[in-house]
């Protein structure tokens, strides 16, 4: 039980440093494309990787928020920022497809480190969904609000949509009986198969 | 004793349940009018109808908060954004008068059941009265904010300022000596005639 | 000890009471900018003056936060804006200087009570030093998604950049000795100095 339990939790560490780089350096460009300052960078490379773990935190009731307990996680995002903005050049000079598969990994890393640490946190299965959800797109929620335009998120794209997947399919699989471990792993490749399935086929949701 | 608490709660989650349901239906309504596809649609649902009493918990410290913890609000509203996006045809075809009274419907249980939970949390009267404001027009505040406008309740008509009137006089009353039943109603009544005649009678705040 | 943590809250308290009204009158004259009726300015008020100590106090783990729990808060607030819009052509007659010099005060109060707080929930510095400037931009940072603007705290200016210098000032002159209210006053006068002489200078963060 002590075992199973120290596992979820390095799952969640692991997932969450991993996720919140990538997230913060894309946060980082798409602020600098909105013509803000160094300071404006370094806050929506914060607001892009932690806010979704922090609204999260916030409504399962684990304050104060594990972004602003651990200073760890800001530092990581504001140096993020920081070397983004200098060494713009660089990081733009990536290839769109490497950023488009580094974020689908983030997507995923996320709403299976948002499922597990609602489930930690005793949270029922349906609104655990939710949490993983909200864990991986939240951050992308306040950029864009922060950015003043309409969620990119509620517009186009199989990719909450992949987040709520990939966390159902952890839940579904620890009914199944396989460990936690097995689950994270196997509800994440499904997160980042459907999003990447989705932008190679150019799925969407349909709209009004 | 007993039994009047368990009776304000009872008018808490009946109030709250009929509410949801109003608000919902609008937020999707206003969600296809911007465009969003079928996740945006259901995830507006959610927020129009679940955030002013997200917004209530999480100030008044009831994590996790209700819409949250119990997991048929979110179905709800998820259930409410889906058929009103399928069958959309059918629901724009209601009157628009219709919906104006089921709005002021809303509003009024929205404010009652905000106020009522507020007192039960101990909060005093004043903040309480904020709080039932808050439950009543803070989901349509954050479902303007997703859809990058600036929020409707703040501009024109006489909206917040009914939800205030109610959560006044559902306290008042309780002063008078009334049984929460009965303050519940004339507030809820007060509210909901106020937001009626400024309809009928297009009244509105004085503008800078 | 007992002496100095009550010498601590009653810091807090006197700048958070000043800091609040000039912020509430600032907020106050941009709703009225942005054409909001008499509640929105309110509105605008209490959210400009107030928000930046809810969302610390939310990430915090402070519930209810202060400016719920003393009804004084809101009032003040309220009332602010209601004689910013009754007197308006008063108010707006004030010269623009005097209202640079009220916002750099009322930045530097609301830094220094911000990163006090902190210390008295026991968080640790640098978390603190972000709480203190979250205290001193975060109102301004509601006031704008509300207008439906991009914060302006993350485009131009030596502002929360200001703020922040203040708060790590206030740790700084701590940990070399002084006492608490000394530190508090060092740090204020930091942050005042550096955004004005900023503002005198023109100074600004470099952009993309």
């Amino acid at each position: 039980m002590y075992k199973i339990k120290l596992r979820a939790e390095t799952i969640v560490v692991a997932a969450d440093l991993v996720g919140t780089l990538v997230f913060a350096i894309e946060g980082a460009l798409s602020a600098m494309r909105g013509g803000l300052d160094l300071l404006g960078v370094m806050v929506i490379s914060f607001v892009a990787a932690l806010g979704g773990g922090v609204i999260r935190d916030l409504l399962i009731g684990a304050t104060p928020p594990n972004a602003i307990r651990d200073w760890r996680y800001p530092v990581l995002t504001f140096l993020a920022g920081f070397f983004t903005f200098v060494f713009h050049s660089t990081v733009q000079a990536f290839p769109a497809e490497w950023m488009l598969v580094l974020d689908a990994a983030g997507l995923a890393l996320f709403a299976v480190a948002g499922v597990e640490k609602a489930i930690l946190f005793g949270i029922r299965p349906f609104i655990a969904m939710l949490m993983g959800t909200v864990t991986a797109v939240g951050g992308g929620v306040v950029r864009d609000i922060l950015l003043s335009r309409v969620p990119a998120v509620l517009q186009v794209d199989i990719y909450a949509t992949a987040a709520f997947f990939g966390a159902l399919v952890v839940l579904a699989a620890r009914r199944l009986g396989l460990s936690p471990g097995a689950a994270a792993f196997v509800g994440g490749a499904a997160c980042f198969t459907l999003r990447m399935v989705a932008v190679t086929r150019g799925w969407h949701l349909p709209r009004a």
